[in-house]
């Protein structure tokens, strides 16, 4: 869920596509900060560096009140990074599924004291796993 | 060619991921406001979708006061869209290419009254032509 | 209300100055465009020009799960522009009021058409008097 | 000098009144990152804060290839901050003076171990003294 500032608009009145991958983070930052830690996966908060992102633009997003929803979820898990996938979907008000966009990064953990990459610990593996789905 | 701003910077002190399209944004705005205009091809600066990015990420890019090359050109002209590639390059001071990370993005015209997509003009696709490198 | 987002953050690891005033943007945008056309004042959501602004810095925003509160009123009504005060302020748990800054800006509204200042209609007035307190 | 991005644009088309202060913090950037360390006053570097901040919007400012000339000065040195004041000013082409707007910026420096306010070094207040002017 994320509400659109604003100042996210550019000059054509829509969310400007630069700011999607914001949003993107912005949700991945919650998952990662907040609820990965709190399951015992501290290190991923330290520091996740992002690899590749791939975005698909369906809908013009504007500015509302309502915040957009975002979908997210872990879809694959390899030795040293792991991809998250997103989509930004909402109900048409008549039950009607509508995807604004679809989105996924590849994500590789970094020593919080080298700035290196890492291998994903046993414990991140297991913590992603659970937001497989 | 762009000059990085400090406010840039996210919290690990890097140019953030998400500014990284900003930077495309920023080169294709050049390419498709001043340079095709000036050849012929006024419509693209009127309204170009993007329609899907991808973006690999090589090498952190820090604030500096030079500014990072980026190096754009036509990869594909469809029917009724383009395909711009990047690369943000630089010379490491001995002569050696320093490649901070590559990407794409997929456009489509859109006709600025309706503001829905429409095919290329004859003109368009030559002056896109010409970029092809 | 307004919920830093992480991207908000500058390489102090603080929310950036400028984008305090992008908050401020964010809480007026919410009075103009949303509630004073609720109430008849339409004209203020169609243009408004930011003609100066003040704040004053009294203490690091951080990122974090709890939307910062934005108190908001009206602090003047002149004939062809208003002022805006604005305090960004917490509880600190304890029952103890936070202040993390204080602004205003002066406002003045345009002619949609024109793009030029006009004079505040009657009803305008109104509404923004309602703000006062 | 700083050239505006397209994506300082807001939904009127024009440089939205929060990005200035994004515009003059470059400036300053480069006076205290790059001019006063390389006269000796290296600690402005490692952290400033922004205590208070005041601007007045006189033109808008568009999307121009031209970067827009920022005149910057230091118009007061106290023994624990200073105030910058800035001009963004430009040429109408036919010799005539244009003025976007004026700002100015009170500045504290921190102790980069402790983060606390400190007072102004000797050294410090001559290399500002410099930019009096």
């Amino acid at each position: 869920m994320l509400k659109p500032r604003w100042s996210d608009l550019d000059a054509y009145n829509h969310v400007n596509n630069v700011t999607w991958l914001e949003y993107l983070q912005e949700a991945r930052v919650d998952m990662l900060f907040v609820h990965a830690p709190a399951r015992g996966a501290e290190g991923l908060a330290e520091g996740v560096l992002v690899v590749r992102a791939e975005i698909d633009y369906r809908r013009a997003m504007v500015f509302r009140q309502d915040p957009y929803p975002i979908e997210m979820w872990v879809s694959r898990i390899g030795g040293a990074s792991f991809t998250i996938s997103y989509e930004i979907v909402d109900d048409d008000g008549s039950g009607r599924r509508v995807v604004y966009g679809q989105a996924s990064t590849v994500l590789a953990p970094v020593d919080s004291d080298s700035g290196r990459p890492r291998r994903l610990h046993e414990i991140e593996r297991a913590v992603l796993g659970r937001f497989t789905d």
